[in-house]
């Protein structure tokens, strides 16, 4: 089953030139979706994850699932502000200025095996400041997957620099 | 197991007399979070559920899990101007002013049964207006489940009351 042509192409959007990845086509067929997480996490079947951290909104979708069929606890990984408790935060860079991503201060045990979700990584930003969060409360960041990569925004090579495996489903051209 | 002592309260958040029910406790711990998600959707196996339709943003992590256990699709009902396609939307009131849901307006095939997720019912508008938004695009609602209700709000009511069999798996006291 060839689960990439279930990712929708949307030219320009958000802005002209960019050709945006949808994958709520993906994700509301059920073979599609039930084999994309399936493949996410049957790598880490049995390496005892302890936790689950998905990167808001998309990565919950998927993160949600991926924790479950591991039997691992999910960590939602958010934007600054939406957490109710204590949070510790480490900001990244956007095109233009810097954002926020946040995670409750006890939401790791120290030393903790966590796999990182996320639906798509471009220049890797987001996954990187994850990753730095996540190390910050203790945990030890098995792996990143990803449903889509765009390779040539460089995002999966900055997170293995950061000595973290990554894997991604899908690879698209262009940004 | 008492999955319940896993939600923590949080008193006075985001107000002053507000007991918020924070769930990221409970989705932290593998036996709570694997235990919630199983008593969510086994009511439903073998029910031929096509789509699982998760809320934003909480209600994605339950409902990617729900729709992976079920093997059904994952359909995202997101704040106003955060879905990238051409979107169907359903106002609903918020204390003060509204606010809107959005769907994708091909998210649904007309006919389609659908369980609608989140993560806590209180007054029911925000369920209220998935359920809406779901029928508007062709959808049967077969059920709505959530993982807390705030019974003294009356949201079950009014799901009820829309003709959509509602499930909580706990109940909190005062608001």
């Amino acid at each position: 089953m060839d689960i990439k042509k279930y990712v929708r192409t949307i030219p320009d959007y958000p802005k002209p030139g960019i050709m945006f990845r949808d994958v709520t086509t993906l994700m509301g067929h059920p073979q599609a979706f039930r084999r994309a997480v399936d493949e996410l996490v049957q790598p880490f079947a049995g390496l005892k994850i302890d936790k689950v951290a998905g990167i808001e909104a998309r990565g919950f979708i998927l993160g949600g699932a991926c924790a479950h069929q591991l039997s691992a606890g999910f960590v939602p990984l958010r934007k600054k502000g939406k957490l109710p408790y204590k949070a510790i935060s480490q900001s990244y860079e956007l095109e233009y200025g810097t954002d926020e991503l946040e995670m409750h201060e006890d939401a790791i045990v120290a030393g903790e095996r966590v796999l990182i979700v996320d639906d798509l990584i471009a220049t890797g930003g987001t996954a990187e400041a994850g990753i730095k969060l996540l190390r910050k409360g203790g945990a030890i960041v098995e792996a990143a997957v990803f449903l889509v990569d765009l390779p040539e925004l460089g995002g999966c090579k900055k997170i293995e620099d950061l000595g973290v495996p990554t894997t991604c489903l899908m690879r698209f051209d262009g940004h």
